[in-house]
């Protein structure tokens, strides 16, 4: 089966993860990293929708399944190294927790840490009391 | 000193690295995710080029030291979490050691892996025999 060949060549580290980095597909945003395991990569080429795996909760979950705020696959890729994964992807909504677009609001100048946000809609909107 | 507020945000690892992403600044193309410490961050707010840590290697190093394949920094961000940082960048020639563009140039599908690798340059022109 072509999934094993795949998972075969992916160099998980000691955790059984890898980085996968989501990139908006037609802007070319970078909207946030996070990390994923063989079955939450498998899920994600099955259904089509992205699935990480969750490090604090310990398990793997869709991206937005508490939110709406969901990732449709366009592209996956593996760098040369086989130990990080890039998705393109069609953002529903946002990406961050914040409400914001991108996790990647703060920009990091010699004077210091400059706040960027311009969130979208409130985290309360996008979860109730539940974080995603 | 403003650097230190900096990296006191900053949620590095137990190895004290955090991933940093670099993106070519105006085509948006994500080109390779590497690691980077405090003192290879410093450097590369300093000097305007970006110097990654390496973990094989055990050391800091400039991108393109070895190669010529400089990256130009044009802005930095961290994301909302603390511990990843995506990089914009001018990337001199190209940024894989492969001679490809961007790292990412492995497409992963339901069929396996196709290998879009399109070198620019070969490996023996960018280094010699030393590995970048």
């Amino acid at each position: 089966m072509e999934m094993e060949n795949i998972i075969k060549k992916i160099k998980f580290n000691d955790k059984e993860l890898v980085p996968i980095i989501a990139q908006q597909y037609d802007t070319g945003e970078v909207l946030m990293m996070a990390w994923i395991n063989d079955e939450a990569l498998q899920k994600t080429i099955e259904t089509g929708f992205v699935h990480y795996y969750s490090r604090s909760r310990d398990k793997l979950w869709q991206k937005g399944e508490t939110s709406g705020q969901t990732q449709q696959v366009k592209d996956i890729f593996l760098d040369c190294d086989g130990d990080t994964i890039l998705i393109k992807i069609d953002q529903k909504g946002v990406a961050c927790h914040t409400g914001n677009k991108t996790c990647f609001f703060t920009s990091i100048t010699k004077d210091g840490l400059v706040d960027k946000s311009n969130p979208e809609i409130s985290p309360e909107e996008l979860y109730g009391t539940k974080h995603d």
